[in-house]
């Protein structure tokens, strides 16, 4: 699956740098713009940053069929859901995106104009149209801040099995310290009735912060000096 | 909970306005900066479009300490992973920020200066470090792009269902449980070299793990006990 941007109508340059750095920084490369009102000029390559190479090969056409005349999905966007909406459409949430998978070919994310967004005849020339849950009081979103956080839930659900970011403590260390922790509230004589609740508690911190491998041998490293400590100055009593 | 947005050294009037957009966009009034090197004038007010009560409330502070003050939970953002980066924290991603919602008193977002983010000093004051998934050849968002993400993964997650709630603990808590753990690694003689990694591992652990106010006082009593014990043992020496 490939991804093209499209932006229609674009009245601020700086969106258009803007546009370009936020897609980038998710791994977008393919931007369409639709008919400009402006021209990439020294405000939109300011807001671009590192980005200027996605800004440099960006297409600019006429008409928004010119943009999708190749793709093979089209997402629209729109916040206004509340009013002037076609109630026919369903639409979808960002959240949602990873249905995207399933297309094998082209898709294309498509924003409106900042003033207006989307007319209901661009809409309905998408496949979904899709919204972001927002504050009914004050629902639409900048378009860079839309494109952002769609483009990143895009970015999560290619890179779904993120899962072991850093390698985290293995059941067996987790054991080990909690088997510690234990020897620990023996060598403090911690009360008999309120041991089974500190070792609880302690095991659920634990398990809660996704301690890593490496904190668990730290932690474990302080309890047994402490131990030692404990039993070397009981035996010089 | 109650969600404070804090940003440190703004160096654009344009971002100071995008960032009250967006945060009135996710339901989001509470806005603190920290010595921002530019006064809020009509750049900001117009970026900030209908969000000009979050601007005018907006309140102006010197130091990050006087921001925090009052946080029970202090969420700091980076996207310096790569680089430069304390390997002791182990950071979390937006789509983990569902574990705020133990927290029962303040929580601040923190953003870092355009230019160069929050410093090490910035982010050790901090219970946990969040950063955005993106492209590794360029992860550095635009801060309102990456508030936008935070934002609408915090609203998405209130909408969800508001599940079982505890009392996480409160700063000053979690000041005292970190206090007590140093004084223990003192009274165990814990290599000097070594401690401030420990303490912090010890502090990243409690950070990530949402302690609740219950669980920090039953590890505290554990930890005084112990010092305690070695301290009589000591004496009889």
């Amino acid at each position: 699956m490939e991804i093209t941007v499209i932006f229609l109508g674009a009245e601020n340059e700086g969106n258009i740098g803007s546009l370009a750095r936020v897609m980038k920084n998710f791994g977008l490369t393919d931007l369409i713009l639709v008919s400009p009102k402006v021209m990439i000029g020294k405000d939109a390559i300011k807001a671009a940053m590192h980005a200027q190479d996605v800004l440099r090969s960006a297409k600019i056409v006429e008409k928004f069929e010119d943009a999708i005349k190749n793709v093979d999905f089209v997402v629209g966007t729109t916040a206004r859901l509340g009013w002037n909406y076609n109630v026919l459409r369903t639409p979808i949430y960002p959240d949602q995106l990873s249905r995207l998978k399933e297309v094998e070919g082209k898709v294309a994310i498509v924003f409106g104009r900042e003033s207006s967004g989307l007319t209901n005849e661009e809409l309905n020339k998408c496949d979904i149209v899709l919204t972001i849950p927002a504050n009914p009081e004050y629902p639409t979103l900048n378009i860079t801040h839309a494109a952002a956080i769609i483009f990143y839930e895009i970015f999560k659900m290619f890179k779904k099995s993120q899962a072991e970011r850093y390698r985290c403590a293995s059941r067996i260390e987790k054991e080990k310290i909690l088997e510690i922790f234990h020897e620990l509230l023996r060598e403090i004589e911690y009360p008999q009735e309120k041991t089974q609740i500190a070792f609880r508690i302690f095991r659920n911190i634990i398990g809660r912060s996704f301690i890593s491998g490496r904190e668990a041998h730290t932690l474990m490293g302080v309890f047994r000096r402490t131990i030692m400590v404990i039993k070397r100055l009981k035996q010089k009593k």
